[in-house]
C-alpha cells in the first residue's frame, strides 16, 4: 500500500468515545455505521446536524453526502418535519392504539404509490422486506423466493450478508439469480418448480464495492412477466432508493408495477419508520399473518412521514436532488479528466457511487475520501452515497473545491 | 352469550377513522393493538396522553392500565424524558454514525444489568430476541434453541404466533418445553443431542388468556444448570417485564443470571428502542455476526433511555409500581368478594392479569372491562396489564370506584 499522507486529523473526543465504547459494545459498534469499515481518519461519533451539514463529536464540520446512509432526504433537521414531530410529541407518541396520523399516512401512501391499494408500517427496512417475503408466501401458499446474488435486503437470518449464526434452513427456500440477467432469473424460477412465492428485487443494483446498475427495462418487464405467468409476487425492495427516484415507486418510470413494495430509510426524513405497500391481491394475506412491534404505531414518526411525503410530492425535491447530483457528477468528471484519474461514477445521480479504475484494494478510493474529509467533505469510498433536498448549488461547489484538491493529491500519490 | 348491556358509547371520530382505515390498511390494523381483539366499545384511535391518562380520538379520558402494552414505565410524556428527547432532536437524531449517547447508554446498562458485560441496540423487541438466538448459535456453533410452549418472543418467522406465511424450515431448530417444568426442559434438551445452542425463556410466564406464573426458583436454577452443563446460552426474554421487576434483570431476585438478555418496551419510556445485553463469552459472537438497522443508532431514543434508566435506578419507581399494583389488586379482591365474583389476579402486581372463573369465552371479562371503560378506566380482558410510576394512589382509588360498579354489573349479569 502506498504511504498515506492525508492529514490524520486529531479527533480526541472521538478517540475517547471509541476507547469507552469498545469496552461495552462488541467491536465498538455493530453493522453498517461501524467506522472500522472506513479509512482511519473518519469520525465514528457525531454531535450535530443541519441541512446537508454534519458536525462530528470534535466539532468538525462536513458537507455530507451520506444522509445517515439514506434516511435524510429533505435535509437534516428539516424545520417543518421537526415541527410536526414536536407537535405530535407534545400530545403523545404511543398509546394503546394508533393516532389518526396512521390513517392519514396510509391514505397518503395509497394516493402516492402507484401500485398501492394498502399500507402497513414497521420500524426497520428489514421488517418491511421480511414482511413482503412472508406475505408472498401467505398469499401464494408457496415457499420459494428468488433474490439477486449479492443484493442487500436487510439483516434478518434469511438475508443478512454474514452467515455467522445463520442456519442452512433459514435460507432453505431462498434461491439466487443475477440482477439484470433474464436467463438466470428464468433458470432459478424453473428450479423452483411450481413453488415460486415471490421474486424480491432492489430498485436498482446498489451492491457495495461495485459499479451500480440501473434495471434494464426488459429485465424489469421480464420479472413482471415471470410473476404474472407463475402467480408469484413481484416484491420491489425500495428501502434504499425509495422516495429518491420516483415518488410513485422506483420502477414506475419503467412502467413495471410490483405486487408488494418495502420502504423505509427516507420515508420520515430520518425518524424511524418502515412500510409495506401492496395490491389487493395480497390484502387477505396481510390480514391473516401476524406481524407487530411495540413501536410500530408510534405517531411521531408518522407525523414526520406525512410532511416528508407531501414535500417530496408537491415540490421539485426529487428533481433537485438529481440536479445537485448531476452538478457534483459533472464537476468530478471534469476534475478527474484534469488530473488524469480514471474515476467511475455510477448509479442515479442522486445516489452516486464513486470507484477508481485499477483500485482492487480501494487504496485510491480511501486516499480520495480521506483527502476530501480533511477538507470538510464526507464521502464514502465503496458504498452508494445520497443527495438530499437540502444540498444547494453552493454546497456542491464548495464540495467540488475539496474534491479537486483530493483528486489532485490522489493522482499525485498513485502516479 | 349474555346480553351486553354496557353502554356502547358513541365514538364518532373513532368510527370514521376505522372506516377510512379498513380501505387502506389490511383489516384496519395489524398485530397486538388491533381493537378487533377487544370488546366493541373499545376505542381504536388515541389523540393525547399524560401521566397515567389517555384520551381517545373522541376526547374521552381514561385512567390507563396498559401503558401502550408496556413501553410507558415512568408515565406518558414524562417531562424529563421528553426534555431530553427535545434537546437531542434540537441537535440531531441520526447521522453517519452514533452520537455520544450510545456510549453513555451502553455504559449505563453494563453498570445496571447484573450479567451485562456489553450491550447492543435495536428498534423492536423482536430484533433483540432474534439477535439473542443468532448470537447463541454463533457463540456455540450449534443450532437448536428451546422455547416454552405458548410463550411470545416476537413476530419473526421463527417465533410469531401465527404460522401463516411461515415455512417449516423457519422453525426447524426450535423445540418446545413447558414453562416451569424441569422434566420437559430436560427431555427437550436431550432431544437436541449435543446441538443445543440456547434456551430462551420469558422473565415470567406472561402468556395471554391464562393465569400468569412466576418462574419457580428451582426451574430458573435448572435452566441455568442445563446451560452450564451443555454450554448452551441462557437467553432471558426481558422485553415485556424488563425494568418493572428488578432493574438489574428480572431473574436477579432468583439469583440466576442469563448469558444473553433481550430488552425493549420500557427501556426508553415509549421511544422506539431495544437492546441485547450479554456476557463476555458471547462478545466475539456479537462482533462476528452482521446485524444492523437504519435507525438503530438514533440518538433521541437513547437520550430517552438514559433518563428512564437513571430514574428507575435512582428512585423508588419500581417499588412504587408494585405498591400501586398491590393497591389495585387488594381493592379488586375486596370488590370481587363483596359482589360474589371469582376473580383471579395473577402475575407481578405491577403487571397484573385479571381473569374470571367459569369464563371459557371471556364473556365475563369482556363485560367487566367494558363496564370499566364506560366509567373511564382502560383495562384488558385477557392480556397482562402494566402499571407505571405515574399511577398515584388517587388514580388507583378512582379506578377502583369504576371497577366496583363494573364488577357489580358483571356479577348481576352473570348471576
Amino acid at each position: 500500500m502506498p504511504e498515506q499522507t492525508a492529514p490524520d486529523r486529531a479527533l480526541p473526543a472521538d478517540a475517547a468515545l471509541r476507547a469507552r465504547a469498545v469496552r461495552v459494545i462488541p467491536g465498538g459498534l455493530w453493522g453498517h455505521m461501524n467506522a472500522a469499515r472506513l479509512p482511519a481518519s473518519f469520525p465514528q461519533y457525531f454531535g450535530r446536524s443541519e441541512g446537508c451539514r454534519l458536525w462530528d463529536a470534535d466539532g468538525n464540520e462536513y458537507i455530507d453526502f451520506m444522509c445517515a446512509y439514506g434516511p435524510v432526504v429533505l435535509g437534516y433537521r428539516d424545520a417543518e418535519v421537526e415541527a410536526a414531530v414536536a407537535a405530535r410529541l407534545a400530545k403523545g407518541d404511543i398509546f394503546n392504539g394508533p393516532a389518526p396520523e396512521l390513517v392519514e399516512l396510509a391514505e397518503a401512501l395509497v394516493d402516492t404509490v402507484a401500485h398501492a391499494d394498502w399500507a402497513m408500517f414497521q420500524k426497520n427496512g428489514t421488517d418491511a422486506t421480511t414482511a413482503c417475503v412472508t406475505l408472498a408466501r401467505a398469499g401464494t401458499g408457496r415457499r420459494k423466493v428468488l433474490v439477486a446474488k449479492g443484493a442487500y435486503h436487510g439483516a434478518a437470518p434469511w438475508c443478512t450478508p454474514s452467515l455467522v449464526g445463520v442456519t442452512a434452513e433459514d435460507r432453505a427456500h431462498i434461491a439466487e439469480f443475477a440482477y439484470n440477467d433474464i436467463a438466470s432469473l428464468q433458470t432459478a424460477a424453473e428450479a423452483a418448480e411450481g413453488e415460486l412465492a415471490g421474486v424480491i428485487v432492489s430498485a436498482f443494483r446498489h451492491d457495495a464495492r461495485r459499479d451500480q446498475e440501473s434495471p434494464a427495462p426488459e429485465f424489469a418487464r421480464a420479472v413482471r412477466a415471470l410473476c404474472d405467468r407463475t402467480g408469484a409476487a413481484l416484491i420491489l425492495d425500495d428501502v434504499r432508493a425509495g422516495f429518491r427516484i420516483d415518488i410513485r415507486g422506483s420502477w414506475e418510470p419503467l412502467g413495471v408495477r410490483p405486487d408488494l413494495s418495502a420502504w423505509s430509510k427516507a420515508i420520515a426524513n430520518g425518524h424511524p419508520l418502515a412500510a409495506v405497500t401492496g395490491t389487493d391481491r395480497f390484502r387477505e394475506a396481510a390480514q391473516s399473518t401476524f406481524m407487530t412491534g411495540s413501536f410500530w404505531c408510534g405517531a411521531a414518526a408518522m407525523a414526520a412521514a406525512l410532511v416528508t411525503l407531501r414535500r417530496l410530492r408537491d415540490t421539485d425535491a426529487i428533481q433537485h436532488m438529481k440536479t445537485m447530483g448531476e452538478r457534483l457528477r459533472e464537476g468530478l468528471a471534469a476534475q478527474a479528466r484534469a488530473h488524469g484519474v480514471a474515476l467511475r461514477q455510477t448509479g442515479p445521480a442522486q445516489m452516486p457511487m464513486l470507484l477508481f479504475d485499477d483500485d482492487p484494494d480501494l487504496a485510491k478510493g480511501d486516499s480520495f475520501v480521506k483527502e476530501a474529509l480533511a477538507r470538510g467533505v464526507y464521502l464514502h469510498p465503496w458504498h452508494n452515497m445520497f443527495l438530499s433536498a437540502a444540498h444547494r448549488p453552493e454546497d456542491i461547489d464548495l464540495a467540488l473545491e475539496a474534491t479537486d484538491a483530493a483528486l489532485r493529491e490522489t493522482a499525485r500519490r498513485f502516479s
